[in-house]
């Protein structure tokens, strides 16, 4: 299986698990392979204005063409399959289609979008969003990573012009539809005993930035009456997300998974607490309001002050009904909702996108325990040529 | 005044302030720096076998000597002054002797001790503490810094044998007397329209820190029931800190300053979330233990495990009584107990210790904002040179 050639690329000894960042060593490795592997079946690569990776099989001036493929990189430490299976999945269905001998009537592409995660950047979608305009590109240059480098600056330092960087409609008119397979996000496919599963809809998500500003001091000397820490009112409001989440109703999600204390100190009262907050849910904004309603007043409870910034926020999505149609009708698999973002999301405000969800039997995601058995893969793989074949005819 | 020499060495750009730790460059550039300036006095400096540099006038193998000096690290985006403040307060002092056409008696000494703030390793007054056997050699090379590179690996890195740390007996066995000059951390002084004060005690203080596990998922399908969030007891532990420090009593602290969560991304729910409690007073443990309670309750609630750890803990100190009189009759300052630690604190379990505080107009501390005046630092040089004579006649 192709997802054995990489599996090493990006082992994260401190996290556990995989990170694989855009521009990081991983990542490049990750590109380099993918560009070799898609020369090996005669496919020409070309890199676009947004780092995100093209493998034509056909003109791809012809139109109309039929696109699949994900992305490489991952959350940090996080697992081996999210991304990289909708990748290698696609091209071994390039491979079970030139063996079964189809030739498609019209140009197919096998896609790598760049930095679906925001692991590094903190925007997901990244190269989608900056392909299809839903990012202001001036944003994205200014972009930073946890060591307050700018997407500029690493863009620069890996040889691709930032200023580059913006939608390309003629790039995406070319695309007739687009699908993505991905492993399962959340443990609904193995109680329903079923290998994989039609996208159908993509629930609203977003990701905001809460910054708490206080005052550094010495822990041991600062008493109580003259603290201005930030800490507080950041735990606050990790405790108000939860109870947030468990007010809103059952599809409502609400996560602090990082959080960065500034200077980070043990003796030192921190100065700043930046966390954030990632939302979903049918209001992702009322839960957030809710959270934020309660960090302003552990704020100014300590004396301190609050920041909130909306960092990305999709909108719900339901996908290409007609394309889920096709693609139920190909592969015999029901429907699955799902609370993950993607790739595939993006591109469905300007193209029919579908999805194919291949069963995850620890239902973990985002971690190192996410996985596929192989027969899933296969059978994923299967489904995926009998689409592409079905769609390129 | 020789503080402005090194003022730009070791700038954080991205907290703020310095940041200044064992092994980086801008701490190779202090010893180098504070190397020079002692040889530029006549002052033969030799490195020991626990990173602390000692300057002499006069033979150390007379012993019975008097020492001064303090650190030249900081904490993580912290001042300037903290530190700094003694070791060029003893040059300058020694500068005075001389102007004065003083010849001691016995030999003295200026030291600079090793990352005094555990900024980086974690443990404070790591030199002194290894000088004097406080801290076990084989521990102490196990200890790691947030990247994960161990004393050890540091240490071989700059060239220094980490087999030799460990405790000197000889060396300590030479010190006759100790004096530490230091920049007030706290609001005494200021109040009390006092430019220097004697130091009588240093509280009880430690470091303990608390692991949170639980499990890593995706921040968006996992679905409430089936999280085990990490992040959730340590925002509840960050509460009951500030809890207990108001419980204890006046002179209780309870500080959580850094806190680490992994993987750290935001679409992912955590795995483990690491935070350091700093906790101070008359009986930190009786704190800590109110802390830990609440810190097992949260965790449990959220189907997650805790492990505490002491990463260090120093008992109560009582600055040496005659060693005191002598510097308040030289000095005519005031007393003045301290909430902070100092290597004066460590070095106090074996030869006569003592501390002069140098007036903090913001009284802050730990932070960029930490200041002396420099009429008032030059109040403070004067006083170390007195004291220098009289105990070195």
């Amino acid at each position: 299986m192709l997802l054995d050639d990489i599996a090493d690329v990006g082992r994260d000894p401190r996290r556990g698990g995989w990170s694989r960042h855009l521009g990081d060593d991983a990542e490049a490795a990750l590109r380099a392979w993918f560009t070799e592997q898609a020369g090996r079946r005669g496919l020409a690569v070309e890199t676009d204005a947004n780092l995100n990776l093209w493998a034509w099989w056909g003109d791809p001036a012809a139109g109309d063409a039929v696109v699949t493929g994900s992305h490489l990189d991952s959350v940090p430490g996080g697992g081996a399959v999210d991304g990289p299976l909708g990748v290698v999945a696609a091209l071994a269905a390039v491979d079970e289609l030139r063996a079964r001998g189809v030739v498609p009537a019209r140009p197919l592409a096998v896609v790598v979008f760049a930095e679906e995660e925001g692991g590094r950047f903190g925007v997901p979608c990244l190269g989608s969003r900056l392909l299809t305009g839903a990012l202001d590109p001036d944003q994205a240059r200014e972009l930073r990573d946890p060591d307050g480098v700018t997407l500029a600056e690493a863009l620069a330092h890996q040889g691709h012009d930032p200023a580059r960087l913006g939608p390309e409609p003629a790039r995406l008119a070319r695309i007739g539809r687009f699908v993505e397979l991905h492993v399962e996000q959340g443990r609904a496919l193995a109680p329903r005993g079923e290998a994989l599963a039609v996208g159908s809809t993509i629930v609203a998500h977003g990701r905001w930035r809460l910054s708490f500003l206080g005052r550094a001091d010495h822990a041991g000397t600062t008493r109580l009456d003259d603290r201005r820490d930030p800490m507080l009112p950041a735990a606050a409001t990790v405790l108000a997300a939860r109870a947030a989440m468990a007010h809103h109703g059952d599809e409502a999600r609400a996560t602090v998974g990082r959080l960065h204390a500034v200077p980070g100190g043990t003796n030192v009262v921190a100065s700043r607490v930046d966390l954030w907050l990632d939302a979903r849910g049918p209001l992702p904004q009322t839960l957030v309001d809710d959270v934020a309603a309660a960090a302003y007043a552990a704020a100014a409870d300590e004396g301190c002050t609050v920041e909130l910034r909306a960092e990305s926020v999709s909108d719900a999505v339901t996908l290409d009904e007609g394309l889920a149609d096709t693609l139920a009708a190909v592969t015999g698999a029901g429907r699955l909702a799902t609370a993950a973002g993607h790739d595939a999301g993006v591109l469905a405000a300007h193209v029919p996108a579908g999805m194919l969800h291949v069963r995850n039997p620890t239902g973990v995601s985002h971690a190192p325990d996410e996985h596929a058995d192989d027969a899933d893969a296969a059978a994923g793989v299967r489904a995926l040529a009998d689409v592409l074949e079905e769609l390129c005819r």
